[in-house]
């Protein structure tokens, strides 16, 4: 049932998104008409310079300089600006003339998420965010409505596909980092300054957003904790996958019982950024190249995973098109829009309360006595070893060293820390040569 | 905001799920209450059998013969009943009486869907059905919302957990499948009777679901091409594996363009089940024992994956209640429910007008012109050969048998089948070993 109404939808920013979702709008208006029930007519796209590239051809006559009166009058509202400033503004502009919106800008969300939903909730309006979590994969929807009678209890996410391409060329190739992220550079999957990939920034704004809507709490970026890939070395993918795993850069949201720091309900949230192993067996080890992947954990569905396209222009505007329907039919069908719910305000834990196992690994004496002091300051700091490996690089050449590599048991992320740098004091230790978290085990 | 109105909801059926649902709704009516946005209250259950053994302990003054009664009345329905009546009268007269609905019945949807999707656009209602098409994943919201802005190409689906648990262990252990059935019913993995499940009416069922959400169109379960693993032996497993290949049970649905038997449009689309070749590196390939996973090729979206339980009282009892508080959400937030969108009505293909690529085993004669002379068959049937090996079972013992293994390239089924026919006829072929298509590469 075709209601011939006509909607009107304000595009704000034409890049690599916006000039595909304006692309895809005018190829298929006919479908997009049909699957939203109404004419969605493209009012115009809203751009800081009439005269840049744009990587689709757009009419010239939809362009316009002036946001504010493209908004004003409209029904849907794409966001696809990206910062913080002037999306935030145009954004509560948007709601408080009555439009839905919908916005690919993880930042915003991230940093002034309760703002928004708020503004949408005092005017029964909607904010559509599918391809600000994982670009194409529709992960939003599974969390808000498919699991929405479910408990979710893990979220292990490969949400940044910059830092997954060059991890996994280390991985597969045995390369350095430096030189896959110069390649990554000249193929365009990371950027000429790639701080916001490869030191997580990116991945934790979407951490923040899955954990929000996984636990519903709020989650401020502040409380999500976050290292990124830059310490990661071939030596060290190399001992990975002599162990049977895979380093990933994982975006974890966790459900916590039974530790400090919980709620009146005895719970509380984790929400962490860093490259962690997973072994091999795990699907998520199965994600190569520029995919994205979000694993979920709930109590009753069990094991699920996302697997798709974490960005890229045509992808994400599928995202965004499919908020688009979404937002026309909600126009159509009236009522109000499904706001966020945040109600379980859970308490998000520090780093420190944080329970995982670790592989320590340590470049030590070789001498006797020394595995008996090493264990002896891991009992002390209360982290239990659960394997050991010790390796002389060279027998031969008789260096005087040999290398440790420890798993440990569950530990407190504190008591591990503390331990760690006892380690790197004594004498015995010549070197702590890394430290990663295990997840997926 | 919690809108403390109470919700009525009614519960058909408590077998495996429907104990889980009540279960589950009782446990955790808190966190149901403030996702739906109101306190649902489980009503009744209807059940044939007072007296019946049940999976949970469920109050026994909820429990009720009288389904009718408990119906009218209800503001939300859940019909898990299974099979076509009395669960499509009931439904009928819940949309009637203005209630939602929630249903796990693929049996029902794939044969009198229309049926129930015009009654409740008649009356504004919404029926859900997350748990009908792959149990616990999700995958109805994606297909229905995420995408509704792109266009899918292809779904490629495994979405029955028997018979691809009965393969996995096939191809894992070289095992016979007498065997590892036998053992999968003694693990409850396969019915006493498996018939619904290793003969394909399942994957079936849900694969008309999946393609008349996926294309817009109505999908008639009798258009739905079938054919069990039955005949799938551990000697075509491990030839299978010899050439990279591992046999799964696929739910195909494709929009076809350029092909005979169009729509005016000029697409149709192709709705199938058939064991099948997939490379081993296909995501698919790695969907082990009772999981399902269903892999979408969009326009846009590129390729996604959806992963996890396809079955199981609890897991898909998750999906049941994601329904119930969507539900309930549109409820409280009125306004008519997302119709079901057929309009694009494209024309279903005769699986004789498909193109896929097959790998045809042949025992022939082993002596000089056999391969020229299986070639000019090939060849005058329009199958194009992209590989070729032939070896001999035992060059020592001289049985005077030579074994072809022909992979074709793209070759319309039509002709595939006759030539295949025409093989069988001829002098030189011993036996026609077996023919299977090859997907996903």
């Amino acid at each position: 049932m075709i209601d011939h109404r006509r909607l009107r939808v304000a595009l704000l920013g034409a890049g690599a998104v916006g000039s595909q979702v304006a692309d895809l709008m005018r190829r298929h208006a006919d479908e997009l008409g049909d699957r939203a029930g109404a004419t969605l007519e493209l009012a115009g796209i809203a751009v800081r310079d009439l005269d840049a590239p744009r990587d689709a051809d757009l009419p010239r006559e939809l362009l316009t300089t002036d946001a504010e009166t493209l908004i004003v009058g409209s029904d849907i509202v794409i966001e696809l600006m990206g910062g913080i400033e002037p999306a935030r503004t145009h954004i509560l502009t948007a709601l408080n003339s009555g439009a839905d919106v919908v916005t690919a800008n993880k930042a915003l969300l991230a940093t002034h998420g309760p703002e928004i939903f708020d503004a949408a909730d005092q005017v029964g309006a909607s904010v559509y965010y599918e391809a600000a979590a994982a670009g194409a994969i529709p992960i939003i929807r599974p969390l808000r409505d498919s699991l929405a009678g479910d408990r979710v209890q893990r979220i292990m996410g490969i949400v940044n596909g910059t830092t997954n391409y060059i991890l996994d060329r280390m991985d597969a190739e045995g390369a350095e980092m430096a030189d896959v992220l110069a390649d990554a550079q000249r193929l365009g999957y990371a950027e000429a300054d790639p701080t916001a990939d490869v030191e997580g920034y990116d991945a934790a704004q979407k951490a923040a957003i899955l954990a929000s809507l996984a636990f519903h709490t709020t989650v401020p970026l502040q409380a999500v904790h976050r290292e990124g890939i830059t310490g990661v070395t071939k030596a060290m993918m190399d001992a990975a996958r002599h162990a049977g795993y895979v380093v990933k850069l994982l975006a974890v949201c966790e459900r916590l019982t039974g530790r400090t720091g919980l709620s009146p309900h005895g719970e509380a949230i984790s929400v962490r950024v860093y490259p962690a192993l997973i072994p091999r067996e795990h699907p998520l080890a199965g994600v190569h190249g520029v995919n994205n992947a979000v694993f979920v954990q709930a109590e009753a569905a069990g094991n699920l995973m996302f697997y798709g396209a974490g960005a890229g222009g045509v992808q994400t505007a599928s995202a965004v098109l499919g908020d688009v329907v979404s937002a026309a039919r909600r126009h159509i069908a009236g009522g109000a829009g499904v706001g966020e719910s945040t109600r379980a305000n859970l308490p998000v834990l520090d780093i420190g309360d944080v329970v995982t196992r670790y592989q320590i690994t340590l470049e030590v004496d070789d001498r006797p006595g020394v595995l008996a002091r090493v264990a002896g300051i891991l009992s002390d700091g209360r982290v239990s070893i659960a394997t050991l490996e010790q390796t002389v690089p060279d027998p031969a050449a008789d260096t005087g060293s040999a290398r440790l590599v420890i798993g440990t048991h569950r530990a407190v992320e504190r008591d591990l820390s503390e331990t760690v740098t006892r380690l790197a004091a004594d004498d015995v230790v010549e070197r702590v040569v890394s430290v990663l978290r295990v997840e997926g085990d």
